[in-house]
């Protein structure tokens, strides 16, 4: 598994299994003399961990950050951060009838064609708790950006097909201010509602995260290869359970004209719609970046189905173990730590892009 | 600009303005003794290539492939392969009013932004004139992707408004029978007489190109970050114009519930549904590989419109050179391409996978 | 710091300082289905220890290894492998004085030069300590390499004017039996002597390692910039206080003629000398690779000279803390184990270069 | 063959081989806004060619450089800027006798070992003709550097037994003004007529090159395995012909004690010897870079010696061609541009280092 690294001046390497005995990761590029600030991080980790509401799993991990490197007295020194999360709750009993089974579309069948070879303890490398190690990575690069003036308005748009049904700019409180970080009010208790009610039925369901970061200024992006919007969607769609990304105006601008889609200019450079979702040719334009991710719902329902034994039987079967009915919500700090972290890369490329920048 | 290459065993490296003296690139490692058919490679840059059919534009560009190293007797040797495709028909003199000005919803006012210098011919690195390189690789991968049973259908399933009425297979002849390359007769009429309209009006406009991998095996796909989808999302999303991609159920799947999304076993491992699009994990599940690409409309239109003057100024404008009015037919090529260099790099990742497969 | 990664296929990244709380590093790119055999690794370890014999530092540290993913049952799961090695014996308080002063030939002053904020404790990242993590990744590397039928031998050959006297195959029974690994006693005999009378004069003193690697295929390296000795040169010109390396007839070669270095093919592929030192073209031959490795002494010495405060001011020292008197006994299982990185990925490298090995 | 790029934010891909219709290279990552001076790229070229001296090989290649992009106006626009470089002497014919069989010390046997395929013209990507490029992109690193106060000073410092009898700081026209490149005239006429001397029996001799730098800024290098005399070991030893290499007091540091080897400092910050070579912890320290480089003879010698057919055969033979009877004199600029490429690719790392530097 070479998979391991994003980033290429910032960059995040991860280890870990669900059910070993800790995750962790190694951060390199940090530049030096940077104050971190240790609570926010915790903050971030906790906005993702499990058992923080009724609407997700109720397994409880605290997901205490443990940093082991790359600091003195608060500061970055240029070294690598090495980080390590343990797992303080394996129930890996809950996995041991699975050992020989794969659930339908879950990783399990796909890993042992992979590697011949089989971890059953809670779908191993392959569990969204490996997402942890990412937001603390995101978060970082968030407290770096948020020097630059760029910051993040990320929440869920969509649960089911109950859409959010005002568009505007929201603060972080409006955000956090409901467990399904919907930021409006009456939306998020209808969400909640279907959400209590599928996972009674034992069943899941997916949704979309819409993500804005204000204040990229104009340029970053590597053309061509290296666009901007190429690194975020590898970036996105390297989170579990996405099956979708548009930037602005998406899917919606293949129908249009180019003389409605095409974002006219003000006089001072900004645009007057937004329907690039503040990417072109690749590169920022100034304007936020706008975009949508498609979750799927999880594939471990509790609902009978047939799972495949790895004797090619079809078997009745519940899974067992503690499942988020909804993912979307902890998805949030997933989605907005991809984008700070390729955001921050892209940043720090950018200075060495222009010679008239060096003040030889 | 950095991101000029991609892939990690099998990559592509390419340089090159429209209105330069050539393009080329540099193709990195092919497996040695495999005999490439060169006119197979012409022939699919002529799918790319302009000035094929009256709904692209009428420029007329050979787009004659030169091969400069990396074979002998018509065989890889290991060698990279260096090639170059002139720029016979450079009508720079068509830009020359636009080099003060920027253009809405167009590279030019981005790369300015980021280099702090402007190459005013030809939109210089962002014309997507440079997909070319793209398809060279790419048709040289599904040549040895052929040899593992590996095999392509893509075509465009929307154009504005119209969408494909009909879902199934469809063969090479079906997709290249019309100019707009939707392999349903009828829609493909009312999509070409659609972009006649618009054409007349000087507008322009997008659409969906659909894309089908069959015979990929289980495997393919390196978790975390170097997902199977995260590699080819950041490919499609490095092609100029794409605005949205979906795996499978994509956004729909976003809607569903666990039970309905779940794509259930068969007893030899496949699936009776495919809402995974192929992609399990980040792994290939064997299915095929399946994916739709949104593409907004070309910025370039003919219509008057308001531009930006590098003073500051907004000017009422029509756009000169011949550009397309719907790009969408020619990204076919570039589309399949882009998914055939992830997979094969992907495929050759694989082998150094499974140490039980290493026969020592 | 961007620079803790080494290798491409099989790739080691590294964190950690020498008084931290622990080092360790992520290992990606394990074959899965191997057995780990893990005393071995501690085994090689304790040859890197320091402690283990009177003429190397005499501070305390067990280096035990702590894997916390990537393994079941004792085997490879193809997942990275996540390691810490605490660090018990953090003598910081020996450091403080030098928080303000820079060490002649130390890393202290480059550091601070490069991050603008110093760590002072031992030296931070750039402590020797960090190269045990390279071993826990050598010493996996050569556990698959002994499938292949590589092996190493890997031993001193100089120290100070003390150059070995003979040359032939040791084993390693021979190298390890004095605590000099030189593998000829009488030399090994004098080295210790000469070693504990510079110790006595709070001096240091430098050394060369031989490292020959048997069993190497025909075939591994990858030109033009990756060649086998290019990708063997960053890797050992990354261990600290290494200052000179020779492969074959090295800088001997230089004075010699063509009809002199050749090194004359037998009937079966092999040659009668081996002046290329198993490497020609920057692809081995099937031939041992050879190569000799020259560490300055190192810098902390006991001896009063002068070093330089923070304020310019040249002040008469004595540098304190448990330093080596000479490192290049504990070198040698680092200068294995970097070269075993190297074979290794370039092995893998290797299984996607020739199509015909395919069986497509 | 993956391994045809060098630099990371500064990058060189290669392609070509010395018998095929052009060798060329695309290079990426040229801050923008930079003027590049053509004819300073075509003299370094011209001091690589071959057919420059009677001392050299007399094959005559004009060496005329053909840049297809990343320019406008004379300056960098940030695209990438590919070239060409015809071969327009290619005499195949004379390595026909060659196709089967394997010439000693020569890439040809191993080349056929790695890839089961042989490309006989010339020795195909294994010549010495694809450093051409390197001293493309070295001319232009160098063009860059300089307006960082960065030069440098590279010459012959011994050929077979000759050395250098004096060592003091050379101008680059006392270097250029004897073809040895050997800036002693004493010196370099006896290497002169030594190689003359060779050369009429149809042997070769190796040599050995020196290199200085000056004006390198304390802080550049990577740690750990990134370091800066890791990188350009990599990059020296991925010349051909290259057996070793030394910084500073290289193997004879190996010979010193500590309290000899340490480079004490002055009050400001200089050191009062140069045994570290310009570098400390994997970092310049402010002091020129220094390096010497071993080249062993060319392979391809006149005088009868056995080659192996492929058939297993031994078989008397003179290489025929025209070879040059010591390639050291015009292996100047290509270990000069070498070093050149990966100082300035540190260089530009080195801008995202220090967050205090971002100006935030």
């Amino acid at each position: 598994m070479a998979g391991s690294s994003i980033g290429k001046l910032f960059r995040l390497t991860t280890f870990g299994e669900s059910h070993g005995e800790a995750i962790g990761g190694i951060i390199e590029g940090l530049p030096s003399n940077f104050e971190i600030n240790l609570d926010q991080i915790q903050l971030e980790l906790d906005r993702r961990a499990p058992g923080q509401s009724e609407i997700v799993t109720q397994r409880k991990e605290p997901d205490t950050l443990k940093i082991l490197s790359g600091l003195y007295d608060g500061k970055t020194t240029g070294a690598p951060l090495g980080f390590i999360i343990e797992n303080v709750n394996q129930k890996s009993q809950d996995y041991n009838k699975l050992q020989s089974n794969f659930r339908p579309s879950h990783a399990d069948f796909t890993y042992f064609k992979k590697y011949g070879i089989r971890d059953p303890r809670g779908g191993g490398r392959s569990s969204a708790r490996e997402t942890a190690c990412r937001v603390v990575a995101g978060a970082i690069a968030k407290q770096y950006l948020k020097h630059f003036g760029i910051t993040f308005s990320t929440f869920v748009c969509q649960i089911g097909n109950i859409a959010l049904s005002e568009w505007r700019d929201f603060t972080v409180e409006e955000i956090e201010s409901t467990p399904v970080r919907c930021p409006n009010t009456d939306d998020a208790n209808k969400m909640i509602e279907f959400i209590q009610t599928i996972k009674e039925q034992g069943d899941t369901v997916g949704g979309i995260v819409f993500s804005k970061v204000n204040g990229v200024p104009a340029g970053l992006g590597e053309p061509v290869f290296e666009k901007l919007n190429a690194e975020l969607a590898k970036a996105i769609f390297s989170i579990n359970a996405v099956k979708g990304l548009e930037f602005g105006s998406g899917f919606e601008g293949a129908k249009m004209l180019g003389s409605q889609q095409n974002d006219l200019f003000n006089s001072d450079g900004t645009t007057r719609s937004n329907n690039s979702g503040g990417i072109q040719g690749g590169i920022s334009n100034g304007m936020p970046i706008e975009l949508k991710v498609a979750f799927k719902p999880v594939s471990s329902i509790k609902k009978e189905q047939e799972i495949l034994s790895d004797q090619g039987e079809l078997i009745s079967n519940q899974i067992e173990g503690r499942h988020d009915p909804c993912v979307v919500p902890r998805a949030v700090p997933v989605v907005e730590s991809m984008v700070a972290i390729v955001v921050f890369d892209q940043l720090l490329q950018q200075k060495v892009t222009n010679f008239s920048d060096f003040n030889v």
